[in-house]
């Protein structure tokens, strides 16, 4: 029966189209967090789900979850979707998809009469970027209750204006946050199931359409590592006089590079990223040598014991490089969030229902993560995506969409639990 | 009888604080290459040398030659100096202390009554720091009609005027650098001595309170290297596929720093800096792999050969390097100053006449080199200086400036040639 029963990829398309339409701006993609361009991507989504018939409910952080109600509307629910937002001039798929997915497989489900044995929902998860407010998962944290109340006084990157004001401007209510209150109960979710593109380029080099996911890494990030030496004249300092605060990053860094290879051949899961690295220009010189650098090591992995083990080592190397070359090395403390696994009953289910069985971790962070931490059953499908994610040129065809939909419809016509 | 006869210390003294009186702004020295600061320190100096009864002229650029008379007026003169500028927020002895070192001589000659067997001049030379016309050695170099008239174009760092224009207001004549006119001739020169304060910490880590100069250091400058890969998220991309400008730039960095210890193992004399290193401020992130950096890759060295092989090395370390990376790593083009070696027999001279000898090399650049590529016979003392130069808290004590000076006043009673 489940080989007549398909996502509705019609419907796909014409949402992708829509919601690009909707919310390009210039070359990009604007859906920003709580803000005109995230409600428009919610108001598309809530339209179709009303044509489709589901029933609609949006809570106090306006979190949207479109349900087809099950035969037994007591029973645990099946929860699938992603957020609807995207960083500035992003890509009209990050996020997007997952929810698009969750919606063209319910059609799919409407469209063959199915009644499923419990709810099946389709989230679209406020304010997963961080870019907006300068935090991860506002959407799905607060559902859970998760969010330090603090964060209602960020504000937003590009307005100023704080979440507290910003929610209440778009008719949301900030207690929730303050009162840390419980918007999702885990207990009544049977899984969450997550389609999302790939980020990186694994896919595109291996040729594959889809994967699926092992886990979503962790991250510990030094955010603000910095060397301290002696701004002197490069041509007057003799090397072992000298407190060069460039050469001694460089020295560090490239051993942490070596500690990565190690780490790799060693088989463990790792990736080690110095994406901001600069000296001071109000004060660097081309006849100068440095006084300065600051840096960001962020390190991330499946493995919690891992990146504790790597942030060590670099903590032990800064001392002993700083030593070596007379200059202060101080990496400062990590922000962290842990790695989370995906679920193994899930995962080898929709292995099983590829064509060509991949599994991968996810670098990249996603609402999942915050699904699979509260303890419920949480699976994720990567499509192919060229040129990376969080830009213009997010590139996913629909063929490769259809390939990750339908094996999550695959799943939820025989789910093992 | 040389014993008897001395620089003029506590004239020395007196014009160091008369400079700083004048000069300082908030912490630091201020003299404006061909602005007021400059002026004000020629303005202390000339009226110096009229105390002291000396012949004065200034030349169509404003340098100031202030000469003690001879016995024989026709024949090669000796000169002794330095410049009278400073950077933004020096130092005060940076220049000045070659200026006052050869009026404190010549007034001890004049106060002993000697009158030497040829002219000896001392020179205030004009703007000799790079930091206001982003051209070193505009006075001495414009002396010689060494300067590209297109340097006429070139506009002050802080207010925007160009140098021609400067050199008006100051009632001086740019078209002596529009003609190349030659304003003082090789021929006529005996030599050129020049005191300096060390910019470097080596007279301090070595408790000496002078040194004889070997030669001033050539430099050889990538001033606008680069490195281009592509921007990525920091977790997606595992290793194979990144395309990591900070970790090429870090390797590539790494080497160079080991081709510079194979160097001095070797014997030769090198300093290698990169003083200036950055990712893009506008694209780079914490959770970004970055896509580009720029950097500046600074050589120096008292032999031409020993830059000319380094650079060659560095342009093939980047070829290699970068491909490993999967990056563009393009170190553009040098500019390039040659190496000056100081004249032998005054160098040995020199020596002989210190306590204790040393001798080093100067890294940085100064007007002596620009005479010494002349033909001109050249030596340079430097005196012990701490906290380097370039900022407000240059500290020469007048004990050693004495030392300095007496030498090159030694030098002067019994010249070799």
């Amino acid at each position: 029966m489940s080989g007549l029963i398909q996502p509705d990829l019609d419907l796909a398309a014409s949402m992708f189209e829509a919601l690009s339409q909707a919310t390009r701006r210039g070359r990009g993609i604007v859906r920003d967090s709580y803000g005109p361009g995230e409600q428009a991507a919610h108001t598309i989504v809530r339209s179709v789900a009303d044509v489709i018939g589901l029933e609609v409910a949006v809570d106090a952080i306006g979190n949207l979850t479109m349900t087809l109600p099950g035969r037994d509307r007591g029973a645990r629910r099946i929860l699938m979707g992603s957020h609807l937002d995207s960083v500035p001039q992003g890509g009209n798929f990050d996020g997007a998809a997952g929810v698009v997915a969750g919606l063209s497989i319910v059609a799919g489900l409407r469209k063959a009469g199915v009644v499923p044995p419990c709810d099946v929902a389709v989230m679209g998860i406020r304010a997963e970027e961080s870019a907006w407010f300068d935090i991860a998962y506002l959407g799905s944290g607060g559902a859970f209750g998760l969010l330090d109340p603090a964060c209602l006084s960020i504000r937003r990157s590009d307005n100023g204006r704080t979440l507290e004001s910003t929610l209440i401007e778009q008719g949301f209510d900030p207690r929730a946050i303050r009162e840390r209150r419980r918007l999702l109960d885990p207990a009544s979710i049977r899984a969450y199931l997550e389609l999302h593109i790939e980020q990186g380029p694994t896919l595109v080099e291996k040729r594959l359409p889809a994967a699926v996911v092992t886990g979503i890494r962790g991250c510990k990030r030094f955010r603000n590592a910095r060397c301290t030496g002696e701004y002197a004249h490069s041509g007057a300092v003799a090397r072992p006089y000298r407190h060069d605060a460039v050469a001694a990053t460089v020295s560090f860094l490239h051993h942490m590079e070596s500690v990565w290879v190690r780490e790799e051949a060693a088989g463990a899961d790792l990736v080690l990223t110095a994406g901001e690295l600069f000296t001071d220009p109000a004060l660097h010189g081309p006849s100068k040598i440095a006084g300065d650098t600051r840096f960001v090591l962020d390190l991330r992995s499946l493995s919690d014991a891992t990146m504790e083990a790597v942030a060590d080592e670099a903590r032990t190397a800064a001392a002993r490089i700083g030593g070596e070359y007379r200059v202060s090395m101080e990496l400062g403390g990590t922000s962290d969030s842990p790695a989370a696994i995906m679920n193994g009953q899930l995962r080898s289910r929709l292995s099983g229902l590829l064509e060509r069985p991949f599994e991968m971790a996810s670098g990249a962070g996603h609402d999942a993560a915050v699904f699979a931490t509260q303890g419920i059953p949480t699976a994720m499908v990567f499509v192919r995506n060229d040129h990376g994610s969080h830009n213009a040129d997010e590139a996913m065809s629909i063929e490769d969409f259809g390939v990750g939909a339908r094996a999550l419809m695959g799943l939820l016509m025989d789910f093992p639990f």
